[in-house]
Order: structure tokens, then C-alpha cells, then sequence
């Protein structure tokens, strides 16, 4: 088996979903973590300059979703009909574009109250509800985002899904199949194992 | 075959790639084109109401990347090793992360003089030549982007970079390989007759 090593910041973020597919593949990998201080140091170490990459025997492959879906062609759970694993591609993009505008309010220097207050008035009925409303239909009919069987969209939407139910859970109470489908992700053995052992960092 | 229609603004941008493959391909399809004032009454139609959009016998595919990838297979052109593909997927990624970065300069307010200004001073050096000058190193040894024959990653540089090419010549003066890429990606025989035959749009 090829060496992986997984770089990324000491945080969850864009390069987690690759985590939790390597997790549930039973993959071994390195997961590498920078400190914010350091990176200024070890950026010039990176070919392209950008957090994720997975270095792959020695050779550096960036973009966080390129990683994922390698990886988890490597786990087994990329659709074998082109058509079915577009599906998976074009979830992971679109939950993948709410980590930016997530991470803009969680991070910014609003008291809690006031992001709080953003999440529910703007960034979930704008952005989010579109997309929770039609996983909520699509999950009240079947039991995997494609097919009859898990893919790697079913481990983002456990994630991304995961992450929002945790910052505020209330705000979705108003999607129960969804829910019941990202902790039925999250309580596959190997995705709760690594929810148990993974580092405690806070997004 | 399956009936495909894509569906986008009367514009280049995020389908442009895809009719690019298709064309490569030789796939029929349908170029369904929106006009920006049809858009709100349209958008009701599209599930998600996000374009570009590839209607597959009736089925919607969202995401530009997915849709592209979808039908570069269909064309035979993504690599058969998890980690070429993979290569492919990152490249595009890029690539399409630097479209609504030229977008929001070059149909701003500003006037021509400011655009090329802003393009000089800081969108190329801080956006587009640190991923210019990896590929210039690529192609001063390779005839293709992975392995040894085309994949839809050549495309994408055809695509994205000539457009930059058509805007500003001047300033890919040192990337004389790339250049030479794209010109010869353009002069595929598929490729040169779709550039002849499209609609004209300014982007």
C-alpha cells in the first residue's frame, strides 16, 4: 500500500471528510497538522502553497475534494455508474461551498449572540435550507444519498450536516430524516471510532 | 445514447468546459442558453436553481466540476489511475476557482485601463502565476497535463488559460510552453470547429 500523509491546519475544516473516509476504509495514513505559526515556514515547503494536499509516496496532490474522492476511490465507496458518482461530486461541491461562508461568521469577531443571530436569519434560510430541504425529501424515501449503498456523499453530508447539528441543532429540527441520516453516519463503527479519537480542536 | 441538456447563461464561464468536452467527444447535446432577464421566471425549473445544469434523460446534475467530469468520461478522457484522475480533478478545481475571481474585475464598473491594472498588479502575480509557472515546469517536459495522452485537464487549461490569453497576451509572454499547450489544444481539429461555430459572447 502507497504511503499517505495528510497535511492540513490543526483543525477539522476542508481536509476532515478525507479523515473520515480514510477512517471508515480502514486506511492508514499520516495526519500531518500545522499550527498557524508555522505555516508561514512550511508553506514553502508545500508544492502550491495551499492546505489540504495528500502526499501520495512522495508526490503532493492538493485540493480538498480531489483528495476526498481519491481517498475514497482508495475506500471503496465512489459509485461505479458515472452518473450516480456525479451525484457524490456535485453534493461534496455544494457542501463544500458552505464551509468558507460558515467559517466567515464562526471565526469572525462577532460575540455569540450576533453569529447566532446571522446563522439563523441569514446563512441557514439562505444558504443551507435549500440544500437541507432537499436531502430532508430525498432521506424520508431512501436509505443512502445515491443508490442502495453508502458513498462518500453520505460520509460529507455526516460532516458538514454534523458540524451545523452541533453549532445549533435546533435550526434543524425541521429536517428529522436528515438528522437521523447524518447520526446514522455518525454512529457507523469506524466514523465513531475516529469521532472518539480524532483531536479536540474546535471547528 | 442518453439525451443531455445543458443548460447556462448565454455566456461561457462554468459550461464552457463541458461543450468543450462534448465537442472533443463528438456527444450531441442540447446548448440550451438562458438570457439574464429570463432568469428569475427559469430559475423555478431548475432543481436547486443554480446553473450550469446538465440535464441527463431528464435527471438534473448541478456543479459545474461534476457535470464537466461527468462528460469527460463519457468522452474518454479521464485517466483510468485513481491518482491521475485525481491530478485532473485538482487541476479543474484550480482553474474554476480563478473564474469568479476574473469575473468580478473584468465586468466591473471600472474602465479598461483600470481592469488591465488591476489584472497586472494583482490578479496575475497573486492569483494566476503561481499555478502558470508550476505549469510551464510541466510542459517544458510533457506533451500532456498526466501521463501521455489527452485528458479533460488539457481542456481545462485551454479553456481557462486562453480566455485569460484573449484578455492579456502580453502577460503570459514567459510562459511560452503553456502557451504553446493551449494552442495546441485549440487546434484540435473538435476543438478548432466549435471555437469557429459557437455563439459569440464577450465571456
Amino acid at each position: 500500500m502507497p504511503e499517505y500523509k495528510l497535511v492540513y491546519f490543526n483543525g477539522r475544516g476542508r481536509a476532515e471528510l478525507t479523515r473520515w473516509i480514510f477512517a471508515y476504509g480502514g486506511i492508514p495514513y499520516i495526519d500531518e497538522r500545522y499550527e498557524k505559526e508555522e505555516w508561514p515556514e512550511k508553506k514553502k515547503t508545500i508544492s502550491g502553497g495551499k492546505l489540504p494536499v495528500l502526499i501520495v509516496d512522495g508526490k503532493t496532490l492538493p485540493q480538498s475534494l480531489a483528495i476526498a474522492r481519491f481517498a475514497a476511490k482508495k475506500a471503496g465507496i465512489v459509485p461505479d455508474d458515472d452518473l450516480e458518482a456525479a451525484y457524490c461530486d456535485a453534493l461534496a461541491d455544494t457542501l463544500f461551498e458552505l464551509i468558507p461562508e460558515a467559517y466567515k461568521i464562526l471565526m469572525s469577531e462577532k460575540s455569540e449572540e450576533e453569529k447566532k443571530k446571522l446563522l439563523r436569519e441569514e446563512f441557514f434560510p439562505d444558504k443551507v435550507y435549500p440544500i437541507t430541504t432537499r436531502l430532508e425529501k430525498r432521506f424520508e424515501e431512501k436509505q443512502w444519498f445515491v443508490a442502495d449503498k453508502i458513498t462518500w456523499a453520505d460520509l460529507a453530508i455526516g460532516m458538514v450536516i454534523g458540524a451545523m447539528l452541533r453549532v445549533d441543532s435546533e435550526s434543524f429540527d425541521k429536517f428529522p430524516a436528515l438528522v437521523a441520516h447524518v447520526n446514522k453516519v455518525q454512529d457507523l463503527p469506524k466514523i465513531k471510532e475516529w469521532l472518539e479519537k480524532r483531536p479536540k480542536t474546535k471547528f
